[in-house]
């Protein structure tokens, strides 16, 4: 029964697995560099023969600008249009230019319409239009159709492909037509789903079947008695946030798309929406640190371009903490140990201030921070500082007092300490909150207003009081 | 055609997209504390009626400790098992707590496996055999197999209900022996699946056909010539970090876990593997920002208990960027404009650091840097920290000289912002190079050492050269 093709698939797998899953490696990166080098595209060709699409994107990140360029020339005959789908955005830019409107068109039409749509969406005007031109006709109406959507809705994320029936239909009317339609016009089948949606006679959709349903269920049943009605009906100007969060709120696996008239016009699929997740929550934790999108393939002229804007933000709040620092210069100038210990208490209160913030900020991501709780969070956030800020007052001081032999200066630190960590911790929950409300992505501003209201109220509060106190 | 039921259905539904996708708004909450206040347990059973599972998992979440408590008393007769697989962890712990084990097990007894197995698998040991001792027999065993397994192992994910035939069916026989079950043994049947699974006589998986594609095709077909025999196999021991690195990289939906002998013992669907991904993103993000995992609704004192070490550790950097400035207490003492200009070239290097250790922090979760790429990633990190350098050091020095009007001080500074941001380049990328070759996590530990080295290089190089040229 057991074919030998079939045991060495999974023997091979299993060698796969103990290489920890994944099939590209570093030697096979360099035997590519070194046939390029050599100007070989057909050892290059014959390198990545056995790859998946997803490796060989993964294997052109890997390598230099200069070396991607000739790799797509090398293998540019025989270039699988799968690859451009699996590629990130800057180095998918660099492999069009080379391959060219028509060579991208070729590529293009080969894709999923959601496949497809995603890489010309990514493309300037001027170029999209060269490819659009250079497409087939029906798959450039479709195209077109999907990028009248709104950017990152609904009606981009969706597969146009799929099956809707009556329902006046029995299982077995519906097992035949899908069965006549792989025999005579496979095109108009999606060539996986794993719903069937049952539409009324305007198109609406009033059911949907998961396959597993319809394959256990007896010839004669009708549809609408096998139908579920409880399907969440998505419009196609939904944004894809909260796409994805109905999908993990509900545990779908898919859903309708419908246009403003109702109309069933697309679905979309779990695994589409991975990505969205992935790229959501990727995006918040970029902006955290500070980093507008993930750069790693971009040109250092472009990162150091991106990443400009937020130190210059940055360099202004420090420059607003020096000029706290400057209104005590007299006061340092008399006890040199206020200089030495004035970064701690701005430190503490910085990283306080970011773990609340982290929390609040992935918190409001998935709606678990909402109006309902802010109160209960803030009044939680401000005892955790208040706790953390006494504690760490205690250790602040003895290490002063051991340090400089003074009592005075242990509890300037220790006081300046609880101030800032409770400060910290109201600032890191309801910043969040009041950017969400005014509509300015959380992720990406927080973390400077944080920043700014520690350092000036750490400075202050730490030479302030010594200033009252010690002179 | 058109039931009246349904068109209500999706007008409900209408009014709840434009709502923003989601069932539970605040004064939902406030009603249902409202009736918890005056101890009405019918009003919140019937407030609660309409609503998903998930809702109210969230709805939970959004109460106070002593609010879940009465929550759960006032549904506990109708409490439905759907809710636990929904619930953070740390609210689970105190609803299980509030259920006691007889009640705990009798909701996990209705679950499927995989939700069963991870509620039970959160819980201490005590409580794990109290639950246990609980649940009738049958599904105990399926539970106590899938502990067995690892934590974080693919075993853990799987679903244990799948459907396997022999290569020898046809897909008349499959689709028979489908419905037959549904009417015999409706118990055999996964409630959903989306592919079956082709097995030899050993019962190892030689290949799989989606649902879909068995669905087109005519009775008299073979399975054989059916099947896919390009999928993935999964170890039962594999971690889940690698299962959900091969479903993003080969765009799977399902795929097939086998034991050690290569037996069928299990399938991972992509839905299973979005929560993996999400936890997997989570934790990198919670662990950048200094927390050791999602703690929104954890009590105030575990919170500020577990956030403490990080804060400790933070400590002792800010000491240590102290310990540096002492050296210099002399230098300071007079000139005090070096300790109101200091904390800029140390805050400067943190920011610029901590942007290239969140890029290559999630590189190194994404495979995307590798041995291959190390060396060009902190090439082009070096030229990036270069150039923002030189950028900043003029930007710093002109701020400086316009502040104290010494072309000195303004060059120092400018110097020491050059140092600053290309050591905090080379320190972004290489840390996280360095721990993750020490198999310790890149999220957890890599911003303590970076703000380190940037305070300590920072502080070292601006004082030193101002003691140097300025003295």
């Amino acid at each position: 029964m057991t074919k030998p093709g079939h045991e060495a698939e999974i023997e091979q797998d299993e060698a796969a697995r103990s290489r920890g899953v994944y099939e590209l490696d570093s030697d096979l990166v360099e035997a590519v560099e070194e046939a390029l080098d050599r100007g070989d595209g057909a050892s290059v060709r014959t390198l990545i023969q056995p790859l998946h699409d997803a490796d060989i994107a993964d294997l052109l990140q890997n390598l230099g600008t200069d070396e991607r360029r000739e790799f797509v020339r090398a293998i540019r005959a025989e270039f699988r249009p799968g690859i451009l789908a699996e590629l990130d955005e800057t180095v998918r830019e660099e492999v069009i230019d080379e391959l060219g409107p028509v060579g991208t068109a070729a590529a293009v039409a080969e894709l999923d319409t959601d496949d497809a749509l995603d890489v010309i969406a990514d493309l300037d005007e001027d170029e999209q239009q060269q490819v659009l031109e250079a497409i087939p006709a029906t798959d450039r109406a479709l195209i077109e159709e999907g990028l009248a959507y709104p950017e990152d809705s609904a009606g981009r994320l969706m597969q146009r492909e799929l099956v809707a029936v009556p329902s006046f239909w029995t299982v077995g009317e519906t097992i035949d037509h899908l069965r006549r339609n792989a025999d005579e016009a496979p095109d108009n089948l999606p060539s996986d789903f794993y719903d069937i949606f049952v539409v009324d006679p305007g198109h609406r959709p009033i059911g949907a079947i998961p396959l597993s349903h319809l394959l256990r269920a007896r010839r004669p049943v009708s549809l609408t008695d096998l139908m579920t009605t409880e399907m969440k009906v998505i419009g196609a100007n939904t944004d894809q946030e909260d796409v994805a969060f109905l999908f993990r709120q509900r545990n779908l696996t898919s859903a309708p798309v419908v246009d403003d008239g109702g109309r069933l016009v697309g679905v979309i699929t779990i695994d589409d929406v991975v990505d969205v997740i992935d790229e959501e929550l990727e995006d918040d934790m970029m902006r955290l640190g500070g980093v507008r999108e993930d750069d790693l393939y971009s040109a250092s002229v472009d990162t150091a371009r991106s990443r400009f804007g937020w130190l210059l933000l940055n360099m202004g709040t420090a420059i607003l903490a020096s000029l706290v620092i400057g209104l005590f210069d007299a006061t340092i100038e008399q006890m040199v140990a206020l200089a030495v210990l004035m970064p701690i208490v701005a430190s503490m209160g910085g990283n306080a201030g970011t773990q609340t913030l982290t929390v609040a900020v992935r918190a409001l991501a998935t709606k678990e921070l909402t109006d309902a709780n802010a109160l209960r969070v803030i009044g939680k956030e401000l005892v955790v500082g208040g706790v953390n800020g006494i504690v760490f007052a205690v250790i602040a001081a003895a290490v002063a007092w051991l340090w400089f032999g003074s009592v005075a200066i242990a509890v300037v630190l220790g006081l300046a300490m609880i101030i800032n960590l409770v400060v910290a911790a109201l600032a890191g929950a309801t910043i969040p909150l009041m950017l969400e409300r005014a509509h300015v992505d959380p992720a990406i501003a927080s973390g400077v207003f944080l920043t700014t209201i520690t350092d000036v109220v750490g400075f202050f509060a730490f030479l302030g009081l010594a200033a009252w106190f010690l002179m």
